[in-house]
Order: C-alpha cells, then sequence, then structure tokens
C-alpha cells in the first residue's frame, strides 16, 4: 500500500486526495494556509470558475459530482452588453449544455469536506512548504503563523499547490527543468454586484455577462446567494488601463461611457475600484512534470493559464482523472508511471494555455463582431446536422472527452474551413441554407 | 557622487566594476566564491570563450585590450577534421580577422586585477547572496565557509551573477517578470589535450578545431600554456549519446570512430570522459532587466545563452559597454536609466539567444556540407568586392559593431538571397564568376 503526501489543499490537491484515498492509499494533505472551512476566504481576488465536462467527469469518478452541483448555477450562454446597453446572446453549446458558475471558495470548501471523510487522510493546515530534500524524501513545513517548523518523510510527492508552486521551484533548480512563466499586457480587478434584498439576482443569473469593449472587458458570473462576481480585465498600460484611471474623475467617465447599465447593479462600483487589488495574469509552463518516482506535479503547480477558456480548474481536475485511470495500468509496476504521467499530459496542458490565451481576443472583441457570431451560428447549425462531421471548438472543449491538443489542432482546421464559407456571398441571408451546408461538406471533403 | 553594489565577481561584474570605477564610482562588488586570484580555479567545465569585436571594444574603452590580448591566441579560421583525419578550412573573416581563445579563468582573474587598482573600489569575496529586500535597497550576503552573515545597504545594486542569478531570482517574484529556462537535448563533456614536453602545441593553435558529426561535435580551443580545451557536444539520449556510452568499451568504440585523429593526443581519454561532469546547456530569457532605479541585471543575469556562437562574454561586455554610454546622456537625470538599459538590449539579448541555437546546427552539421562552405565561400568572395552591400552574418555578429538584432535579420534576408544563388547549375565550377556576381547584384535590387 502506497503513500502519498499531497502539498497543497486548493482544488485539485483535495480532489486528488479523494481519488487515492477511495483506492485505499494513506494520504497526507498539507496547506498553507488555514483550513477554509472555519476561515473566511474572501481576498478580493477570485475569478469565479466554470465547471464543464472535464470537470463534472472527474467529480462524477469520485461521486461528488451531486453535492457540487447544488452549489453551481447552469450558464447557456453568453449575454454581450453593447455600449448602450443592448444585448446579445449566444448559446455555449447544444439546447440544455451549460457551463456551470461556482465560488471558488465553496467548491474548495465542500472538496475538503468529501477528503477528510477518508480515515487513511490526515489534513495538515497553517503548513507552508519550505523546502524539499529530494534525495532524502523529506518535506520541510513551516506554520507562519506561530514559527512552528515540522518534517515529513515521503514515499510520493504531489504538487498542487498552485501556480507558485514550492514543490515546483524546488524542481525548477534541477539540470534540465524547462520553465517558463510569461505575464499578459492586461491585468484584472475584481467587483461584486449585491443581490437585491429579496436575495434574487439584479440580472438573468443563468448566463455569463460580457461587456466587450475590443481592448479589455468586463464579465460577471452569477453566485447562488444572488449575488454576481464581476471581473474587469484591462491593459496595465496604454491609452485606456489601469494606468490612465488615474483619478476618480478619470474612473467615473470610464464606467460612465463604457459600462452605462452595469453602474445601476454597482452603486459603489468607485469605492471598490479604488479599494479592490489590480492583479497580473500569467502563462507557467514547465517540464518534466516529475522527479525520480517520488515528485510530481498537477493542475496550476504544472500549467497555469489564464482564465479567459474557463479551463484552468478543468484541466487540473482532468489532470486527476487521467491520473487515476493510468494508475490502473501502473499500480504493479509504479517506475517511471510520474514520467509516463506528465509526458501524456504535458501537449494538453500546451493546448489548453494557447486556447486560453487566443480565448480572450475572441471574448473582449469578437464576441461584438457580427460575422464572429454569424460564422458561430453557422457552425453551430452545421454541429446539430453533422455531428459526426464537426464539434464547434468550444464545444470540443468544454462538452466533450477529446483532448486538448486534438480540439486546438482541429479548431484550427475548421477555422481554415469557416474562413472559405464566410467569404460567400450574402451570407446572412442564406447562412442555413442547403448551398452553405454543401460547401462545408465539399471543402470537408477535400482538405 | 553614486554608489554601486555589483553581485557577482564574474567576467562582467568584474569588467562592470572598472567602467564604474574610472567613473570615480564607488564600487562594493560581491562574489559568492573565494578570490580566484589566490585559488585553484579549475571545475572541470569552463567552455573556452573566444573574444572578438564587441568584447574588444568595450576592453578597449578601459583601456585593458592590451592586457588581455597577452593571454589570447588569435584564430583565424575553423579547421574541420573528418572522420578519417581529413581537413578543411574556413576562414573567420578577412584576411587578418580572428577571434581570441582565452581561459575563462585567466581572463577573469586580470579583470579582477584591474579592477581592484581603484581605490573607490572594495571586493567583498566568499559573500553569497542570500536575500534582497528591494523595498528597504538591503542585500544579504552569507559566507557558506565560515556561516557568517552581513547586510548591505545598496543606493543602485547591479545583478552579474551568471546564469543562476540570486538577483534575478529574487526579481522572478515580482509580479510582471517575464522568465524562462529553456534547456537543449545536448549536454557538454570537457577534455584536455595536454601540451607536448617542449611546450608547443599538439595541433596548429591558431584555429578552432571542429570534428562535426551531424548531431554531434567536439571542439578545441587553444590555450597559451600549449595545452587545448576541447568539449564534446553530445545528445543526453538518443542512439549515440551520453546515455548509449555506458561501458568502457562503448566510449572506446564511439572514440575509435568518430575521433581517430584525437587518440594520439588524447591517450587518457577513457579516465578524463569517465571523470569529468557532463553539464547542460540553457537559454535564459527575462524581463524588465530591472527594478525601478535600484536594481539592473547585465551579462548571463539576464540573458545567457547556449556557446555556439562564442558570443555569450561579447554580449555582456557588450552590455558594459552600451551601459557606459547611455549613462553619459543619464548621469543627470537618473530616472528612468535601468529601464532605459533594459529596452534597449533586451532585443539584442533575444537576437544573440536564436544565433547561437542556430549556430550548433552550423556547427556540427553544416561545416561538414560542401554546399554551405561553398555558400560561405560565395558570400566571402562577394563581401570582398562589394563591403558596401553585403557583410556575411558571422562577420556582423563578430567583427562589426551593427547590432545583433539587426544581424539575425540582415542574416536571414541574405540567407533567403543565397538560397536562390545556390540553385544556379554548375555553380561550384563558376563561384567567382560575373554571372554569380551579378545575380546577387540583381536579388539585392529586387528584394
Amino acid at each position: 500500500m502506497k503513500n502519498f503526501t499531497i502539498v497543497g489543499g486548493g482544488l485539485v490537491g483535495a480532489l486528488q486526495s479523494v481519488f487515492l484515498a477511495q483506492r485505499g492509499f494513506r494520504v497526507d494533505l498539507f496547506e498553507r494556509r488555514p483550513d477554509i472551512r472555519n476561515a473566511d476566504i474572501y481576498q478580493g481576488r477570485s475569478i469565479n470558475l466554470a465547471v464543464s465536462n472535464r470537470a463534472w467527469k472527474a467529480l462524477r469518478k469520485v461521486g461528488a459530482e451531486e453535492t457540487i452541483r447544488e452549489i453551481a448555477i447552469p450558464m447557456y450562454k453568453r449575454t454581450m452588453h453593447d455600449i448602450h446597453g443592448n444585448l446579445t446572446f449566444q448559446p455555449y453549446g447544444k439546447e440544455g449544455e451549460a457551463i456551470y458558475s461556482v465560488s471558488r471558495g465553496e467548491l474548495n470548501r465542500t472538496l475538503l469536506q468529501i477528503a477528510d471523510k477518508y480515515e487513511q487522510t490526515t489534513m495538515h493546515f497553517d503548513a507552508r512548504c519550505a523546502n524539499i530534500d529530494l534525495e532524502n524524501k523529506t518535506a520541510y513545513f513551516k506554520n507562519d503563523i506561530t514559527g512552528e517548523e515540522m518534517s515529513h518523510v515521503y514515499e510520493h510527492l504531489i504538487g498542487t499547490d498552485g501556480a507558485f508552486s514550492a514543490v515546483r521551484h524546488r524542481l525548477m533548480f534541477n539540470e534540465r527543468f524547462d520553465y517558463s512563466q510569461d505575464y499578459i499586457d492586461h491585468g484584472y480587478k475584481e467587483l461584486h454586484i449585491e443581490a437585491n434584498e429579496d436575495g434574487s439576482h439584479k440580472m438573468d443569473p443563468n448566463t455569463l455577462h460580457i461587456w466587450p469593449r475590443e481592448d479589455f472587458m468586463l464579465i460577471a458570473l452569477p453566485n447562488i446567494d444572488g449575488s454576481f462576481t464581476c471581473t474587469l480585465f484591462l491593459g496595465w498600460e496604454g491609452k485606456v488601463s489601469f494606468q490612465s484611471l488615474k483619478t476618480e474623475r478619470d474612473i467615473l467617465g470610464f464606467f460612465q461611457y463604457y459600462f452605462p447599465d452595469v453602474i445601476p447593479h454597482l452603486p459603489d462600483f468607485m469605492e471598490q475600484f479604488l479599494n479592490h487589488p489590480t492583479s497580473a495574469l500569467q502563462t507557467i509552463r514547465c517540464y518534466p512534470w516529475h522527479y525520480k518516482d517520488s515528485v510530481v506535479l498537477m493542475g496550476d503547480a504544472a500549467h497555469a493559464v489564464v482564465p479567459f477558456y474557463g479551463q484552468g480548474m478543468n484541466a487540473g481536475f482532468e489532470d486527476c482523472f487521467v491520473f487515476d485511470q493510468m494508475l490502473d495500468e501502473h499500480l504493479n509496476k509504479f517506475e517511471n508511471f510520474f514520467e509516463a504521467f506528465g509526458k501524456s499530459r504535458k501537449p494538453n496542458a500546451d493546448s489548453v494555455a494557447e486556447l486560453a490565451l487566443r480565448n480572450f481576443i475572441e471574448m473582449r472583441d469578437l464576441t461584438a463582431d457580427p460575422d464572429f457570431l454569424l460564422q458561430k451560428k453557422i457552425e453551430g447549425w452545421f454541429y446539430q446536422k453533422h455531428p459526426d462531421k464537426w464539434v464547434p471548438l468550444y464545444s470540443m472543449v468544454t462538452f466533450s472527452d477529446f483532448s486538448y491538443e486534438y480540439a486546438l489542432q482541429k479548431g484550427d482546421y475548421q477555422n481554415a474551413i469557416m474562413a472559405q464559407v464566410m467569404k460567400m456571398p450574402n451570407l446572412a441571408e442564406k447562412w442555413n441554407s442547403m448551398e452553405v451546408e454543401e460547401k462545408i461538406l465539399h471543402l470537408l471533403s477535400h482538405s
């Protein structure tokens, strides 16, 4: 029977400990922060999460799907708010398909509760990983409040300690460990729309709201308490940017001009804007994800992505699912399992990173473009008619089991076909005609 | 009068301290290692350096050129050794142009001696930078032998502490600091050919010897004591690789088959191969290079490159030269100087990194290709006739003041033209004909 030490009790760490405990392994889970089941967790920056197929699949495998559904709100479409407050809509998938808004804190708390039910699992909070002695398989933890230090000898250590992973930081000093951290030119600031007095939502809760403004955007995701978590993504520098919004007058003018229909829902936007922190967004890539058979990275620790495809947590949970799946084959020959796991996941991690970077442009700019919306409408229509021949990229990523790597490649291929289709004259009038259908079928069979 | 704290007393740190001391600034130089002027510095891994124009220019500006010439050996050409020991030659530049082989240790020692002559300079050895408090401008150093710790308040701190820079490591935790470390699939091992008993060299010393073997290579650079420093660059894994050379029999077979003419010069190759470490090669990129007006990175700390263009140290010395040049304009308005310096150097650092990666393929593979050698011969001939119209890429990088960024772009442009020229029939017989000359002139005026 194997012993696993998990460093990082966030979403992926908590879920991974459930997977391992269900196999009867002994699990020690170490988390830098206090036990969030007892503590106030709001930090003023926590983009809401969108649970989709890959996360549900992993949650289902450990029997946690129903519990999580209770704290999640389905969003069936994007609702775009233009500069005058006019709305347009774009369904995410087929009838009934949705992504689910959930608060990171709620989800984390729930998963820790589930993980804690297994008696072979021991949780250690207020335990920051201070160092790892790879050769002697010993991890050192420190309680930053009491100053207390402890060491822990591990058999297998899993680093699920997020984008600023201490485990990965230790591996970084190994020879031939490739690593990159790349910040984008935009930062983000969270704003909070309160519920109505009767606890209802101030806008349609079953949708993801976007205010696309070309180079920047505001989004809003619903919470179960009737509130919305809004996130403003804006350039650090530039003509309209966090840097350019210096005075209260600048900020007022900015909201009045770009988000007039938000102001009634957000009467204290000025106070929130001034008091909430502005945070940076980065992509983290590294390889290899393992050290011998003793340490492996999963989730954001291995592959942090920008949040624009809503796939960061889904990709992390898929790590857990695939790890569990591959473990079946490796139980009796554990040697090189960590290496095989990283090798199998790395191309998918790189692909979801690329997809996430691209989707920012789609969300902030293209969703306001009639041609783009028409293309998506045609793809959705063709997909309904020929689900064996075409799955829109968003659906492959969000509602299917296709690998991220496959989805990215296939998406590029389909996009090249659609570029041809979009050149057809008078397309808006005949977008769902036999002529368009045959054009796509022809292009599919000749490329 | 300003005070500068330099962290890292390697080549760039030593030269930078001379530049600053010559302006009358107070300089504190901290170096992790003992004073190499008193210590044995050989570590079994120190690829020899090739001093070329950019380094000479910087050395000349501080008056150190002549001193360094005394410890350097000119190499006028590449000498390629084929598998049977047959030699071919490729001049590096025009008549009399050479790159200069120098040992890293000798050069470092000499520069430290020069730096130490200035009374406003204080050198601190055995002082490893353990931490930097950016807000309070305090650097912490530790003597790893005695355990003694000291703190040092700085006004301006320059990080010249190499590829594994502690200063950069501290900046890495700042928001929006982009960073990457990328290892290549080849490692290297140093071997040493002793001088003859009379102190003479066993091969021509005025050349860089290459044994190009497509996927790997051996090189040898002369030392002033009659010896050669050889470096074997070989894949970590693969059919012929460090991993595949497991037994003494493997190693013997490898040398006998690929480097038969080296064995007489290197009778103890087996012992050296088994006992010398195998080291990794990486490219390091980061940005920004500064923190406010208080910290800046230079040399390998900002931009470590693979060694195949012989430009790592040249690029670092050019940093010093440009820093000094830009300082003239910024003396009275120091604000944003570090930012401007990094911004100006970054595209050149990225370009020399790319050039270095590409040159590995040229050295290990193309130098054994008759077509490649013919192309270089044509370029050299055309350059002699039209020096205003064409400078071969190698000459731009090695013997000119053109920026690395310009050289890379212009090199790609010229290479596209040469691809056309190389298609001319019977080129080997007419390579220096008027027809070829006119073809190049025509392509230059029409692209």
